[in-house]
C-alpha cells in the first residue's frame, strides 16, 4: 500500500512548476518524517538502526564514509560532526577513487555508504570490495528500500525523503544530513558526547522542520538575488568548516541545472591561487552563519571585494553584513550551530533553481545527467 | 657563501623570458639536487632525515599531512603512495580547515607540514596547534633553510629547488613530490615495503632527471596545444588515482597565471554533476598514463566527447590515444608508475605558462596573489 501511495506522489507536481521546486519545498515535511520515530524528547532511539546495531556501535573506533556527488557532500559534513562532537576519527572518499586503490583499514572501522537510490554503481562496487577487507561492519544511508545497498549492508538507515524525481538532488541531501547527525549522536554517546550535549542536539532537531519552513519562505528574496546571476558564466562558492561542504553542494547544484561554472573553495584557500580569478565577472557566494569562523570568513570576503568581486552572502541576521552596491545579503534566522549545514543548504538550492528557470534550462532533466548513476 | 650564490641566482633569468619558464626548465637539475646524497644505488639513506629520525620513524603508525595550495596537492599524491606502497594510513587537510576544528589524533601519528617558503601562515599556525596535541613528532618538507617551519619542526627535509621567484609554484612542487616519495620509502620499510620494492623505486628515481629532460623537450608541442586554449574561459582537468592531484595542480596553475577558470575532478565523479557543464566551449584536459586505470579513464573521456567537449590528453605513447578533430594528444614516454605524478606535472606547467604568455598576463606576478602567504 505504501508503494502505491509513493507511485501517486511521483507523477504529481501539485501546484509547482518543476519537481525540483516541489522537492525543495517538501524538505520541512520530509525532514520531519526522517526524524519521526527516530528521536524521543531528549535522545536518539538507537534501536531504529536495527537489532544488531548496538553491538556493532559498541565496537566502532573509526568511520570510513564512501559516496559520490551530492551524497559525498553530506558525508563531508558528517566528518566534521564525528570528529568535533563525538571524537571519532572519520575518513571520507569518493567511491570511484576508493575502489581503485589499496586502502589501509584500521581496527574497529565502520564502513558507511550514502546514496539516494541505493544503486550508485561505484558506491555499490566499493561496498562489495569493502566486504573483502577487515571492516567491522557496513551501514548504508539511502532512500530506496530494498535497493542493492540496503540489501547488501549489515545496517540500514532509511532517509524518509520520499521519491525524488528532479535529477539535481535536494531533499535527499538534507535528509541524509539529518540521518548522519543521528548516527553521529549514537556513536558519539559511546565516546565523548555527553547526555547533556545529546539532549541539546535533539532539542535542536525538534525545531528543525519549523526552521526549514521559515528559511524556505525567503524564496522571493532568493529569486530577486538570482536575477543577478543569470548572465554570469562563473562563480566561486566559499565556506569554512562544516559550511565548506555546503558551499560545495551549492556550487554543484548551480553547475548541474544552470550550467554555470560554479566552483567551491574552503574560504581560507582563496589566497593560495583562486583569488587570481576574481574580478567583476566572478560573483562570489558565501555561507556565513554567526559562528566562531565568522571573522576569518569576513576577512577572506574583504579580499574578494578589494578585487572587484560581487558578493552574495547568505548570513545570520546578526553577522553584520550589509546590502550595498557590491554586496547582496540574504539574512537567515539565527539557528543552533548543529543545524547550520542543513539550514544554509536551503537557500542555495533555491538560488540554483531560480537561476536555471531564468536561463530556461530543463530543470528536472539537465543535459548529460542521469538521476541514478548505475554505470561506472 | 651559499647565501650569496643563491642571491645571484635570484636576479638572473638567464635566457628565459620569465622566472616561471626558467624554473620549469630547471626541474631536471633541481630534482637531481634533491636526490643527491639522499639515495644510494638501491636504498634511501635515511640518516638524511636527521639523527633522531630513525627512532621516530620506528614508531610511526599513521601520517597527518597539512599544507595549503600547491603544497597541499603534493601531499595528496603522498597519501596514495603511503597507503598503497607502505600500508600506512594517511590523512591530509588544508591548514585553514584543520586549525579551526577539533581533530582526533590517533596514537603514533607523524605530523607532516609542506611549504615552499616555510612561512605559510596557516600551516605554521597548524604546526603550533599540533604541538599541543598528542602527535608523535613533527616533520616539515620545505625549501627555505632556517624558515619558521624548519626551526619549529622536530625533523626537517629540505627540497633543493633553489630560490623560486615565480608566484606560481613549479619546481617547489616536483621537488616536494620527490621528497615525499623518499619519506614514503623510509616509513614504508618499517611496514610493508620490501627491500626489493625499495630497490625498484630507487632505480626509477635515478632515471628521473633524464626523464624530466626528455619530457620538458616536448615544449614546442605544448606551445602548439596552448594556442587552442587562449580564447577559452573554462576548462576541466581530469585524472584518476595519484593523477587526480596532478590534475588539481594543473588546473590551479592555469587559474593562477592565465585567469582561466579551470577546475579539476577525479574522472569518475564527472557523471555525478559536472558533465552538465560540458559542451564545445569547455575543453577537457586529461592525464593518461598507461596504467590499470586507463580503460576507466577512457570511458569517462568518451562521455565527454559524446557531449561535444574538446579533449586535450597528456598520454603514455602506448595508451592508444589518437589526434583527431576533437582530440589533441601529447605523447609522453612510458615511465615507471612511481614517477607518473612528477612526470605528468611538467607538461601541465608548460601548458599554463604558454597560455598565460599568449594571453599577455603578468606571468611571474599574477594579479591578486603573493608568493609567500604570510597572512591568515
Amino acid at each position: 500500500i505504501t508503494k502505491i501511495a509513493e507511485a501517486d506522489e511521483v507523477v504529481d507536481k501539485g501546484h509547482y512548476r518543476h519537481f525540483m521546486q516541489k522537492e525543495i519545498f517538501e524538505q520541512a515535511r520530509v525532514i520531519g518524517n526522517t526524524l519521526q520515530g527516530r528521536i524521543g524528547q531528549h535522545k536518539v532511539l538507537e534501536q531504529v538502526f536495527g537489532t544488531s546495531a548496538a553491538d556493532i556501535f559498541d565496537q566502532v573506533q573509526r568511520v570510513q564514509i564512501i559516496a559520490c556527488g551530492t551524497s559525498y557532500h553530506s558525508g563531508l559534513v558528517c566528518k566534521y560532526w564525528l570528529e568535533d562532537w563525538a571524537g571519532i576519527p572519520c575518513d571520507i572518499e569518493v567511491a570511484s577513487e576508493y575502489r581503485y586503490r589499496k586502502v589501509v583499514v584500521s581496527p574497529g572501522t565502520l564502513f558507511v555508504t550514502i546514496s539516494q537510490s541505493g544503486e550508485t554503481a561505484d558506491t555499490l562496487a566499493a561496498l562489495r570490495l569493502a566486504k573483502e577487507l577487515n571492516y567491522l561492519a557496513s551501514l548504508t544511508i539511502c532512500n530506496v528500500p530494498n535497493s542493492s545497498l540496503a540489501r547488501e549492508s549489515d545496517l540500514v538507515f532509511m532517509t524518509q525523503a520520499g521519491p525524488e524525481i528532479g535529477v539535481a538532488s535536494t531533499k535527499a541531501f538534507t535528509t541524509q544530513l539529518v540521518s548522519l547527525q543521528l548516527l553521529t549522536i549514537v556513536l558519539g554517546r559511546r565516546h565523548q558526547l555527553s547526555a547533556e550535549r545529546e539532549a541539546e542536539l535533539v532539542e535542536a532537531l525538534h525545531s528543525l522542520p519549523s526552521l526549514c519552513e521559515e528559511v524556505l519562505s525567503l524564496d522571493p528574496e532568493v529569486l530577486e538575488m538570482s536575477e543577478h546571476f543569470s548572465e554570469k558564466h562563473h562563480s566561486l562558492f566559499l565556506g569554512r568548516g562544516p559550511q565548506y561542504p555546503v558551499a560545495m553542494e551549492g556550487a554543484l547544484k548551480l553547475k548541474e541545472i544552470s550550467y554555470i561554472h560554479a566552483e567551491s573553495y574552503p574560504a581560507g584557500e582563496l589566497k593560495h591561487g583562486p583569488l587570481a580569478l576574481v574580478d567583476s565577472d566572478m560573483p562570489i557566494v558565501a555561507v556565513a552563519p554567526n559562528n566562531d569562523l565568522l571573522e576569518k570568513l569576513k576577512s577572506n570576503l574583504e579580499e574578494v571585494q578589494a578585487r572587484g568581486g560581487m558578493l552574495f552572502v547568505f548570513a545570520d541576521k546578526d553577522a553584520g553584513f550589509k546590502n550595498n552596491g557590491s554586496t547582496k545579503v540574504i539574512n537567515l534566522p539565527h539557528v543552533p550551530a548543529s543545524l547550520e549545514p542543513i539550514i544554509y543548504t536551503l537557500p542555495l538550492q533555491q538560488l540554483s533553481y531560480h537561476v536555471a528557470v531564468l536561463k530556461g534550462t530543463d530543470v528536472d532533466q539537465p543535459r548529460n545527467l542521469a538521476k541514478s548513476v548505475t554505470v561506472e
